[in-house]
């Protein structure tokens, strides 16, 4: 755990320069809208440990697999997050001497993310080797107000010399992934060109043909006067760069403004992408670094509008759950439903293909509330557009009849997963996936979601539920053998309590779908079981019966639900019983002995009882949340949100925020030793979660929200800006008492501590714990 | 599944070049001696599709691990059979023209491989693409008298042509492994000298620092008159050659003969390589090429007379198992207790490691009835040796006080494994062990093993069983969970029933062997006990605590053992009803659909039920038969043999004979489509069992032999050479009788079906099946 980032409410800022902090720092301070991002590298050459980072959204390579044993069925490429060009570089050469903060004594260094507006900022001064002392402020922007293009200002000043400063502004595309499995590199060079408006380098990559073009173009002032720039002569293959030089003398001030584009043939033709790109530049450069900044500025208020969350009295943790916000809106803003949340987002390379069930399971309620209703729907739609690649993937695992599975990880639908006990048992996340377009539908009242996109996934979902099961002559009920749970230090399990729940409920959920979409839309619904050549009623009646019928191992002497077949044949140990030199027992331990323990996790058992929450009472929920929990080691960082939901339900308060705070600066206190990989952007919507549903206690039930919020000790009040339905609510929570601001046109209904408030339009409410109203 | 070996009883024969069967044949006609061998490689220049293998016993070397996803506990390295420097190559050049077989036209090949006398033969005609026709034969061996040595005679003729021959006769160092997991080379050279004596290369391993010297003399004769050879002034890395030139006529014979010696730092100091490999050198050349083959002749025949089986009216089937036993013999000799028996031996370098429990479960029977009993002695000697590592590898995972836990797959004893499901959990291996022990034991009457060696080794298996299972609080037992059996097509199961079975019986086995050392020899007791900490009171009551008390999942109403817990949830369908388009079904499906469905890759239960015989009625083996094997598909090469045995102990004569085909010819014919990549050895000793203790019968109880024989109905008899307690006996069985030699000093009491037989010495006794005497 390292503790270097200062505490402030709305910036992240590390002072004085520590190389062995680098690349923490790099991923913390990264940047990103959406479309394209990068870690914090610094614009002029750096010799020291970095991991050089730039992304483009949606552009992948199917790196060849690498498997120690091949297993039938492995995907034979995984789909990987390309390192792209990167745009921003600079080579900056004062008397020759290249500018390079780990060849300089460095002082004053500073960095700022700051989360307000949008941008990072990084001043330092550094002496050469020559004793020469130059000092340094660079401010850079990925705009979200267009996210094509990015912005950058690097200003330079002698301090105790003159001399004759060279800048040589680069694109640099000859770079390659960290984790290439062959050391291959992944782009070829397509062209390069120099002209008045810019310099373009135009990639592709192998074998899957994305095109990107990279556009910057320079501007040099010296004390305000704009110097030449032009094109560098020292050519390579993939790299350009554009050169100036100038005599400078001591105290002089030297701006450099680099404006860039990022266009890619997903979204052009290829061959329009160098005239777009120009064009682009060409606006950009007419509005100015400093209006384009403004606009930044405004487009972040919005967000910030939609899904702030204020919390007062602890400064720690109002930083941790903005730079959440904040990283989360980096990495996803629902334009474009053929992208989805990498786990690291634009902060790595790690892990590879963008979508895992984190996706439906923890992030699709973060977007559901703090943004515009279409962002979460463009995530299902992404679902959508996979669905048949899903039913491809089944069939290569034996299924048929448009039964789909879809991939564990992906990145345009393929699975790039390579564990047996994962790709082909953790099917768990089809539910999650069927189980996000419930929970969409729900909050957002949109049923014409179903007709239009969600029945047909739910027909592909529930037609692998009902093949994945078998009869079980010895039990007389459905069981399905051969799975991996949420907890994955449990692998190839019979009878998992959560995925036998989740698939029961999937298949009636199907059936439901089917029974309104056939009211709502007979002809669209006539389409579909055209479609999907549906034997209604041959396949709603088995799928009954699957519900029905299935196997849910449950212990009656404790009252508990069993995470599987045999669990309590595991010798019964505690959590608390565990010496702290054991942990975490995935670093401790040989794999076969975390898979015999009783050690869990994160939430499986109670996942399920999460979703799924009226289904069962409170003592149910207490007797399996204390079994489990107990139980539980959190090694993922997706634990936590889930614990701390149900805790704050049970009451639990203590409990509730202790599981919060293990997520909540994971990152920015670099927690598991892992941030120079990148961050874990989507527990990160956990943190959320914790917050908006755990302390506050929002669910909505028959389209109405509710509240049963609590106050933690440790702060003063938090509020919160959700959307529902159209709607921007403001939300205060303060000891036993909540306050509730109804901008909308009408009346609303809430349900607060149990009872109904009706707000009336632009009306406050403050409701009170323990207050009949 | 190929036929082009012709069927000879005591010959491998190939007659015509089929380029596309050439790696095939360069596996089925290696040659071997224990201490090294080569695949049937062409001595000449061959730029076709060729794998060149050339391999040293216990030359290892520890290669990166490669695999998907790290699991903690995972071997960093990789022990690997090593490719080693050719010997035996000739660059024959005609007028400057190579003799290339890839590029000539080639007519009257043939390949033999005489397995009575031990050496390979090879003759061809071929047409150089100038025209010119030339002849060759060739004949090498590794000598199984002499086993640092080898030698070839190359005999080449011109047929219608005259010229410049040139002949370059080098040792190639500068080979890799087809399999190394980062295109590495392995070796490097030490030195190279050329000297009247010979050609001497010497290469170091790296990392490992085995260094291995290949030394060679060539001498030529043309028609019968010495040649000069002499240096080969071209010099490479790693290479190094003997050239002679010569003018030729039409007609004329060149007589090469070549020399070799590969000695290795495992048996001598570094520094003496040089001179030792000399002065075998010239021993070798002083004794002659003739004369070498006749002490190989002599040698083979000493083999045979200790092991052939002859089978009387089915030449594919004599053929088939002599090919069988003449590999066994090849890849282990037993005269160094270091060395195992590599699933591939000298034949290819796939698996990697020379050690699975193959070596206990099946080949020890057969060298114990077919070898001195030092060779199976030294086997079980290779496992003492490796105990610590053992203890250590144990210690990897978690478990301490002595427990030891046997690699899945080693060269050294450390792990070379890396599937988690496998190595992890596949422990039964650690029992194969035990009962190895118990088997030699009961075969020779050796009971002082255990004092030497075998009572460490049951200790510390017996501590490993004893932390590896744990008390159910649910079951009021001790259970196993997290195993993989020998049916590889479950992992990660509870309970598995062999397994625990196993341990039991290890449990008491070692117990028993404690108290037998402690009665025959006190002092050595005390000191074991001293050495490994033994707490005899204590262990010893835990160890009956779990012999007694371990679960053993068991059906009532099927009356039969379950393989594991939950096996009767599985769908229960039968290989019978299985389209042959689905097998082999882990080459058509996918992984988890193997691992849920019932199907069964080789004997589980009935491996148990095989070493445990006598505990089980005929009625309970027919019932657990019946169950499993009609839902095994044995698509391990080790599967069929033990079902073999028990379906002859069953009266089931024909599905004996059915199983015991499926792996006889498995090599020659190619079944599997994978014999180009070597042959499976370990297999070839199940195939010798099926025959001896499955239509012969034949077992070891109370120290006597016992037979129940029947004969195949395909055949007119078969009789095979056994050793036992120092008496080499002639078996025959004939329709209903048996026929046994005694040649011994004493009077031998035999166990002929289920009636005793005191045979008097020197006598032959005849018995009749359902003849009382």
């Amino acid at each position: 755990m390292k503790n270097y980032i200062q505490a402030e409410e709305w910036n992240i800022i590390e002072e004085g320069f520590d190389p062995h902090l680098n690349k923490i720092s790099e991923s913390l301070f990264s940047l990103g809208n959406g479309r394209m991002g990068q870690r914090a590298n610094f614009e002029e050459s750096y010799s020291g440990d970095t991991l050089q980072g730039n992304y483009v959204a949606g552009v992948y390579y199917p790196d060849k697999t690498r498997v120690g044993w091949w297993k039938n069925g492995y995907p034979e490429y995984f789909a990987k997050v390309l390192n792209a060009a990167n745009w921003m570089g600079l080579s900056i050469k004062l008397d020759n001497e290249e500018l390079d903060l780990n060849l300089c004594k460095v002082t004053d260094f500073r960095r700022q993310l700051n989360m307000k507006e949008g941008y990072l900022e990084r001043s330092f001064t550094a002496e050469l080797k020559s004793g020469k002392q130059v000092m340094v402020t660079a401010k850079r922007f990925f705009s979200i107000a267009n996210d094509e293009v990015a912005a950058l200002h690097y200003q330079f000043k002698t301090l105790n010399c003159s001399g004759k400063l060279s800048v040589s502004s680069f694109i640099d595309g000859d770079v390659k992934n960290q984790d290439s499995n062959y050391d291959e590199k992944f782009w070829d060079e397509v062209s390069r060109t120099q002209n008045e408006s810019g310099s373009y380098l135009t990639m592709r990559t192998k074998k899957t043909e994305f095109e990107v073009i990279t556009g910057v173009k320079t501007l040099v002032f010296k004390n305000n006067d704009q110097l030449q720039v032009t094109a560098d002569p020292a050519v390579k293959d993939k790299y350009l760069a554009e050169l100036v030089s100038v005599d400078i003398a001591e105290g002089e001030l030297i701006d450099i403004y680099k404006i860039a584009t990022n266009l890619s043939s997903q979204n052009l033709a290829p061959a329009e992408l160098t005239e777009k790109a120009a064009e682009i530049l060409n606006a950009a450069i007419l509005k100015g670094f400093s209006a384009l900044l403004e606009e930044q500025t405004a487009a972040w208020a919005t967000k910030w509008e939609e899904g702030d969350i204020i919390i007062e009295g602890d400064i720690a943790a109002q930083q941790a759950i903005r730079f959440n916000i904040f990283q989360l809106n980096q990495t996803y803003t629902g334009k474009d439903a053929r992208l989805n949340i990498g786990p690291k987002g634009f902060t790595g390379e790690k892990y590879g293909g963008s979508t895992y069930w984190d996706t439906e399971a923890y992030c699709i309620p973060f977007y559901l509330s703090t943004a515009p209703q279409e962002v979460s729907r463009n995530l299902l739609i992404y679902r959508y557009k996979h669905l048949e690649k899903a039913i491809e993937n089944a069939q290569k695992l034996g299924f048929d009849k448009g039964a789909a599975l879809y991939p564990m990880v992906t990145m345009n639908g393929e699975e790039c997963h390579n564990e047996w006990e994962i790709t082909f048992e953790e099917i768990h996340r089809n539910g999650a996936i069927a189980f996000a377009i419930f929970n969409y539908v729900r909050y957002t009242g949109d049923q014409v979601y179903l007709q239009e996109y969600g029945l047909e996934v739910l027909i592909g979902i529930a037609r692998f539920w009902k093949q994945r099961v078998n009869w079980s002559d010895a039990r007389q009920q459905y069981v399905m053998l051969g799975v991996t749970g949420p907890n994955e230090y449990e692998n190839n399990v019979n009878n998992n309590w959560y995925t036998n729940t989740l698939a029961a409920w999937c298949l009636r959920y199907a059936a439901e779908a089917a029974a309104i979409v056939k009211k709502e839309d007979p002809a669209r619904y006539a389409e579909i079981v055209k479609k999907t050549s549906l034997q209604e009623e041959e396949e709603f009646g088995a799928w009954k019966s699957v519900a029905e019928n299935i196997y849910l191992p449950y212990d009656e002497e404790k009252g508990i639900f069993l995470q599987q077949d045999g669990f309590l044949d595991k010798e019964q140990t505690l959590v608390s019983e565990l010496p702290v030199s054991q942990r975490p027992i995935n670093q401790k331990w040989s794999w076969d002995r975390i898979l015999r323990s009783c050690f869990i996790k994160q939430a499986d058992v109670l996942q399920g009882m999460y979703f799924f929450e009226d289904n069962y009472d409170l003592e149910s929920l207490r007797r399996n949340f204390d079994f489990y929990e107990s139980r539980t080691v959190h090694e993922s960082s997706l634990s936590p949100c889930v614990h701390s939901i149900l805790a704050a339900k049970l009451n639990d308060g203590e409990k509730a925020y202790e599981f919060y705070l293990r997520t909540a600066r994971l990152d920015l206190d670099d927690y598991n030793n892992d941030t120079e990989d990148g961050l874990h952007i989507t527990s990160m919507a956990g943190t959320w979660m914790s917050i908006v549903e755990g302390f506050a206690g929002m669910r909505v039930r028959n389209g109405k929200l509710s509240f049963t919020p609590f106050l933690p000790e440790e702060w003063n009040s938090f509020s919160f800006n959700i959307g529902f339905r159209g709607v921007q609510l403001k939300v205060k929570v303060k000891k036993e008492e909540i306050t509730i601001v109804n901008p909308a046109k009408e009346l609303m209904d809430i349900n607060i501590f149990s009872q109904l408030y009706n707000i009336p339009e632009g009306e406050t409410v403050i409701a009170y714990k323990g207050l009949t109203v």
